[in-house]
């Protein structure tokens, strides 16, 4: 009895979150137990680690320091929070998880892809995702729809520069070229229904099997 | 003109934060300009990232994650501090260093002296110290004399088992065994103005040529 590993992935405004909760319900539904979750996932050592990270005023934060927290929350949430879930047989739903971080930090922050995968290895100890599901949309329509909706809270990874969000956008499309078998692309330009849609048939897939 | 980057390394109660201060102001006399440091060293980023690890409540702390923030911390007091001091000319002295991670979490917490030491790489980018000087005592030895200092205050660390202080202690020998270019052994367990005459002699050599 073993669980599935499912990560939900993208730049910023792909909608990612919402189809997450969508899918979570619909599973419910059909029977199955989920986990749905995102670091630093309530796990309190994660927590305190996430909150240096996003502080605003810490800009003098390093490029690596921060690729190090990252990790190191990663690995807590794991330990803690998906590794009993998936032991338990749930469908753990996830928000965001390693390829957040290649994207991010090893080319948009240009710490290099390898670096941090090397990091990240050794933070998630061979606990890959199953599955990952990559909200594919251009980073200028991503920031609209942030942008046009108003009440989500900004920290200070959304202040940073169209260019940023660009090179996330181009890491993604490399990483899914380089993991197909892992990495599904779903097309997150479209109406809402449309792209849970399209995310549901990808996980019935596995599901199934 | 380039500083003079050396680490003091060793089991608790080798005395080694003590011997740092007096080579400190032994130096300074001499005419050199030192900087003392130990991590997080003030650093405010990695001075947070270390009351994560030393949180005396947090016994859920994985040790993969603990590698991971001991490194997201050197990093950053790497960076903020040790870097520009050594581009200005000054001999760091640095109360412990990346081989303090590799015996305490590669080796005596069990995650692997290669693995550990590939975050650390990641983490320290090749600024490895010029020399590092190895406080040589017996764990028995060591914990006699923190027992005997009343002022001292405890943290998680120093409530390991003596099982653990040993393995720290064997894994020392073996990084010295392995890094003897880099790695000086000085006999820990004599009268401290021995040990201090010791430290002196091996780094004489690293100042005048």
């Amino acid at each position: 009895m073993k669980g599935l590993f499912v990560s939900f992935e993208g730049g910023d405004g792909a909608g990612k979150s919402s189809i997450l909760r969508e899918i979570g319900k619909e599973l419910r539904e059909q029977g199955y137990s989920v986990l749905e979750t995102r670091e630093p996932g309530g796990i309190r050592i994660a927590e305190k680690i996430r909150e240096v990270i996003l502080d605003p005023s810490h800009t003098e934060m390093d490029g690596r320091t921060e690729a190090l927290l990252y990790a190191a929350a990663r690995r807590q949430h794991l330990v803690e929070k998906v590794i009993p879930a998936l032991n338990e047989g749930k469908v753990v739903l996830c928000d965001r998880f390693v390829d957040s971080s290649l994207a991010y930090q090893g080319v948009a922050r240009d710490l290099g892809l390898e670096e941090v995968l090397k990091i990240n290895e050794f933070a998630i100890d061979d606990h890959m995702p199953d599955v990952t599901l990559l909200f594919d949309i251009k980073p200028e329509r991503g920031l609209e729809r942030i942008a046009a909706n108003q009440g989500r809270e900004k920290n200070r990874l959304d202040l940073e520069h169209i260019d940023f969000h660009e090179k996330v956008y181009d890491a993604y499309q490399r990483l899914a070229e380089q993991n197909k078998e892992r990495i599904k692309v779903i097309d997150a330009d479209q109406e809402f229904e449309s792209v849970k849609r399209d995310a549901s048939h990808v996980l019935s897939g596995y599901l199934s099997s």
